[in-house]
């Protein structure tokens, strides 16, 4: 039996302006971000019998069709019509579920490329799907589209795949450390009345970037927007300002999740390895994933 | 002194429709094609002094304004206004001149990637100056566009980057066989009658291909454009047809130069190596390039 796996970077979000549509594909977000090296990888098998049963894991564990809504949807989507079969969706996460590495899009993306390699559609048919699950069922708004770009990525027009204008800040020389704290509901913050805030302080910071496209101005703005809108306060506040005292730029928020991200120097790594065993937190030090998502037969061991 | 490095893969194309409007960035073409792991790599040093000049060279050779059009163009265009000193732009391509392997979109965005990292633009700045400086000297119409995406593309809307929008066929398992035999004026043809032919055949080609989209159907639709068109005639369609014997799929002509390619499967390299050695044609066997352009500081020895 042919396994198909595709991976998805995990994606931070470091400000945004949410961009909503009745059309799903001109829905979205504008805004900046950064593509990681460790994300999610999407498994699928598929069997053509008699009875056609759809079945998903999340790292290893079986999950009911109502906490994979945004898989069983894209998973449906994709079929052809008159495939029956049993079809297996496995879904292994570098991060914990909804601190804010854009999981749910990573899921939804990687399982729409897994069946569209396996079922003669295309990239962009597949992107699409993913794009629409999230945006329905209140995944995100703009990881899939930021995910299929890559590097670190400025959302300059909102909208789905094929819709949606994404650029690059070209640099090199920085790793990504990621501090996943807690989770964050991306529905209750999006219909809350911090929303006018965001969508004030988002469209603010991308102006700025876009005058001084550099990852240290990114940086800066993610700040400001982070403490400028109130989302970053308090506990995870202090822990960022621990963090600011060993490395060059500041760190900021991840939008959405009470987790905080920072880009490093080679010639920091060492302190800030030191501080998060002081502090004794999670964390992730990641490369910059600037290729796109992959899909393709698996044949293991790698 | 730094040195900074892109590589823009080679680009092939299957078959096109050309789009001509006034304003450069909604020009283009629509179409489909394959991006190679061979390419253009170009180096940029910079030089800050009393006296500004340009250098350019082609695999490793001096050349003259009036050879390089298009990159003076580019450079001038991203040097930043008040900036003075030497600036050398040294590109080397795996592929002859005017082959049809889009050496000119190559040099052009290698060198506006190199520019871009080092005066701190962005990659959409540096991608819609290449086009522009493309579609202005006659160079290509969808060439930088298609780099830019990678793997085996389809221009599904036509224009510069930002506007257009590209897909790619999700396969494996294929290499591309690339086989430089002469030279062929691109604007000489887009200027032709053969022009309305290439229009309705290309629109064809790609309507049929969406609703099939595999690399099977790319190649069939490929040859029956070229045929079609009167543009894959003589002796080149003589040699086509020696490569087919060997092949599973059907083997086409690289849009626009005298040459022929063709996707080939592991277990068929043996059998074409064989025939390419009897034929003593110059060939290249290359692997498809799904990533993007990668620009960066360059230390050597890579």
């Amino acid at each position: 039996m042919m396994l198909i796996r595709a991976f998805v970077p995990a994606h931070i979000t470091a400000f945004f302006v949410p961009v909503i549509e009745e059309d799903p594909l001109k829905s979205g977000s504008l805004g900046a971000g950064i593509n990681l090296d460790k994300g999610t990888n999407v498994f699928l098998s598929v069997e053509e019998g008699h009875e056609g049963n759809i079945h998903v894991t999340f790292n290893g564990e079986p999950v009911k069709r109502e906490e994979a809504v945004i898989t069983y949807w894209v998973a449906e989507r994709l079929l052809p019509q008159d495939f029956i079969g049993e079809i297996e969706i496995w879904q292994y996460f570098d991060f914990p579920n909804g601190h804010g590495f854009a999981n749910s899009a990573g899921g939804a993306l990687g399982t729409a490329l897994t069946l569209a390699y396996r079922f003669g559609r295309t990239l962009l048919q597949a992107a699409r799907t993913a794009h629409e699950a999230e945006v329905r069922h209140g995944g995100g708004l703009g990881d899939v589209v930021a995910q299929l770009h890559g590097g670190i990525e400025m959302r300059v027009k909102a909208g789905g795949p094929g819709v949606a204008v994404v650029d690059n800040i070209l640099v090199e020389g920085y790793r990504v450390l990621a501090i996943p704290l807690g989770r964050m509901g991306t529905k209750e913050v999006l219909e809350g009345d911090v929303i006018e805030a965001i969508r004030r302080a988002g469209e603010e910071a991308l102006e700025k970037l876009l005058r001084e496209p550099t990852a240290e101005n990114m940086m800066r703005l993610a700040r400001e927007f982070a403490e400028g809108t109130g989302l970053l306060e308090g506990e995870l506040l202090e822990v960022a300002r621990e963090i600011d005292r060993v490395l060059s730029l500041p760190s900021s928020m991840v939008m959405l999740g009470k987790s905080l991200f920072a880009l490093v120097r080679e010639n920091e790594v060492k302190n800030v390895k030191a501080l998060m065993m002081d502090l004794n937190l999670p964390y992730e030090l990641c490369g910059i994933y600037w290729g796109r998502p992959v899909v393709g037969r698996w044949i293991g061991g790698e």
